[in-house]
């Protein structure tokens, strides 16, 4: 075992009980109600951080602050800036939660609570990586940069300016997140790459009111038909996106990452069955890693109309509405793809129809490094902390806040995932793996060790 | 001014009163927490037909009651059965109302309210013109018997086994129904022609959860996408439904009526205006009247899936419902219509979903004599009341108990219309013109004075 590992070994309990408090804490950030929660909770992270030693000053945004934190040891060494959030996703549906999903509970291996994993026992485990290093080799080895978002579920709608305004102060040598998942139990991985989004609402408004469709169907164009006519277009057949020019940037999937796909031995028919499905379904010609890892798609997120209730009413609606979204690989842009969309939207509507289409919300795809430095440090960190090699995975899933670290500061980010694919992120009964958790606070006291040689 | 007349015009205050009354009650026949509204609905009219001086039996079904009453007032002379039904359509979207759907309000010459014109408004003014032609002659001239249901909106589901078992009590010479309306303002119509209805609800279900779209999205079946697709395939192009054999019974217009058609001068730039669109649509080849009232017709009725709620959530839902339904036109049968669509749709679903098809709602479509005794007296009625001669139209609406009456009792229906082909039936704000209503008490008492010639 090394120092760290008996460090962490010899704290488990005290780590493990300040995740717990954190997780009482409900700071649902969507939620108005829960403004003051979402206040406290920066108001305890900003305490915690202090007392490991760091200094802190909790940033106002027109939002929910930001709570940064820094410990520069020496000006020469190299600098580390970890991101994570603390605020979390609403706990919906209520009834389908085992217990209060603001009562943390040890549940066999697992601490189910929301937030669990996603993010706060994940940015914890950083933190008190950070307090392990120090208190182990009497110091933080690195520089050390901490910015923790309250507002990550809700788009990190003020993070950007706020990162423009606070160039100098975060300027770091790379970013670290831990805020995606294991490739599977006990098989570590660094994530090279996310997908960029484009997400779209589309409305269709036909005649001035609902009809009977009795007196008038057939006569007048029914918005719901041309809905269904023309999400189908976009969405095209056989997995493939039918928007004109929507694969002109998509960079092709290489041989050597093909084959490193492959080597990841992912078990498709594991899948279906997590999945209930009958039969799984993409893009033909592609696996389902390359499908959810690099390959764009189109999937419906909303559909709305007329009559929803039970038994039937024959109504003609004088709307319809869709919410649909496209995850991006390079090096499609979700500015360039909103306006393919658009186009494509408004020259296959029927005159018959008025059709509106916003462009709700976009992300950048970005495919970081694979080498370098940090890398390498952190392939060391988590073998030691795992006892195996991590693999290198792309995810389809953005993380926005990636691109404004790049955009903004200029710095790559290390996406390092604590957590388990099946851990509920987003769902009742929202967990972390405890074992894991203290994996995380070895990873980071290690990284930051391998990052200062 | 006949003695008809004069007496609906000495009692209009009382007459539109009672119908105020009338409209106060929720009678939501789909809807089972008003399940005590609709039976004080049934209790009302019973009161009332008690009250003209009619026999009057609530029959109890499976479902709502029937409220059944008559007088007989000599074997020798013709006898009408009145139908019609005192239940309503659920009255959402109810924030589109300008004030509450059951606090009945006069607005200019109109009353609006839900169930003002459908159907209410006009079975109670035939009610009502039993009354006064019983109070004008002393006595009612012809035989009557009333039977006001409470499932039309339902589909009428129990009222054909109730029709059989009653058979011998419900025997007359003609079926009298208000529930349509007239061609156009002040041309008051005799309905020939129904079309029949297929109603079908869709549900496509895809993994067992709602997934994360950027995690799973491409790579397992998302069941809005697919729905969308389906439910397009269904609806054709230009107009045309797709699914196959859908037209293979159907009648072909006619010259003659094609002709008849264009004598009654639908004014097609008038109808786009009042629909608000930039442009009609329907089945090539066909004009605006001939697609309503006797070309076959595909709408969806309501969609509904995922998120719908403001802004973007990037779900996976694992379900998607539609709802949509076929108008029937002759020799179309609904029943077959439900298998062909079922058939289709199972055929069409791809192996990565799971699907359910329920028809919820079938009708026969229907013509009847545009000939014959009774139809004569309906002419000379209409005549009096509105101040000129009906015209014959058909209708695109479908009243299923026109089938029952005709193959249970071997009686044809006489379908006057007396709201307006804008009035509004099963949208908010429906109405009904208030001149309109005491046309029809005219017409009512004048039709009995006739039929008894």
């Amino acid at each position: 075992m090394s120092a760290i590992q008996e460090f962490v070994t010899a704290h488990r309990q005290e780590a493990l009980e300040e995740l717990q408090e954190l997780l009482t804490i409900p700071s649902v950030s969507t939620d108005p109600q829960h403004k003051a929660d979402v206040e406290r909770c920066a108001e305890w992270v900003h305490k915690r951080l202090e007392s490991i030693g760091l200094d802190v000053e909790t940033l106002r945004t027109p939002g929910h602050p930001v709570v940064y934190a820094e410990r520069i040891v020496d000006e020469s060494r190299p600098t580390v800036l970890v991101y994570g959030h603390y605020d979390v996703q609403p706990p919906d549906p209520l009834n389908e939660w085992r217990h209060g999903p603001f009562s943390p509970t040890v549940e066999g291996e697992f601490l189910v609570a929301r937030g669990a994993t996603d993010d706060k026992g994940q940015f914890y485990a950083l933190v008190k990586g950070i307090q392990a290093a120090s208190e182990v080799f009497g110091e933080v080895p690195t520089n050390v940069k901490v910015l923790i978002e309250g507002e990550e579920e809700v788009g990190s709608i003020h993070l950007a300016p706020l990162v423009t305004k606070e160039k100098e102060r975060l300027k770091s040598d790379v970013v670290l997140i831990a805020d995606s998942s294991q490739f599977a139990r006990d098989v570590p991985a660094i994530t090279y790459g996310l997908k960029g989004l484009c997400y779209v609402e589309l409305t269709v408004r036909g005649a001035k009111t609902d009809l009977h469709s009795g007196s008038y169907g057939g006569a007048v164009a029914n918005p719901a038909n041309v809905l269904t006519r023309m999400v189908s277009a976009c969405q095209g057949t056989f997995g493939r996106v039918g928007i004109p020019g929507f694969y002109d940037d998509v960079r092709d999937i290489e041989d050597w990452e093909r084959e490193a796909f492959k080597q990841l031995e992912f078990d498709e028919e594991k899948f279906r069955q997590e999945l209930d499905v009958k039969k799984l379904f993409g893009e033909e010609g592609f696996s389902s890693l390359e499908r959810r890892w690099a390959r764009p798609t189109f999937d419906v997120n909303g559909l709305i109309s007329g009559f929803t209730g039970e038994g039937a009413k024959t109504v003609l609606p004088c709307e319809a509405r869709a919410k649909f979204s496209m995850r991006l690989v390079p090096d499609q842009d979700p500015e360039k793809i909103a306006e393919l969309v658009t186009d494509f939207l408004h020259e296959i509507a029927p005159e018959s129809v008025e059709i509106e289409v916003s462009s709700l919300h976009g992300a950048r795809p970005v495919l970081v490094p694979r080498q370098g430095k940090s890398v390498q440090a952190a392939e060391r960190a988590l073998t030691h902390a795992f006892g195996r090699e991590p693999v290198f995975i792309r995810e389809g899933g953005s993380i926005p806040v990636v691109n404004t670290f790049k955009e903004e500061l200029g710095i790559d980010s290390l996406l390092i995932g604590l957590g388990l694919p099946d851990d509920g992120a987003h769902a009742p009964n929202e967990r972390f793996r405890i074992e894991d958790y203290y994996r995380g606070i070895v990873t980071m006291a290690s990284l930051l060790e391998e990052l200062a040689k």
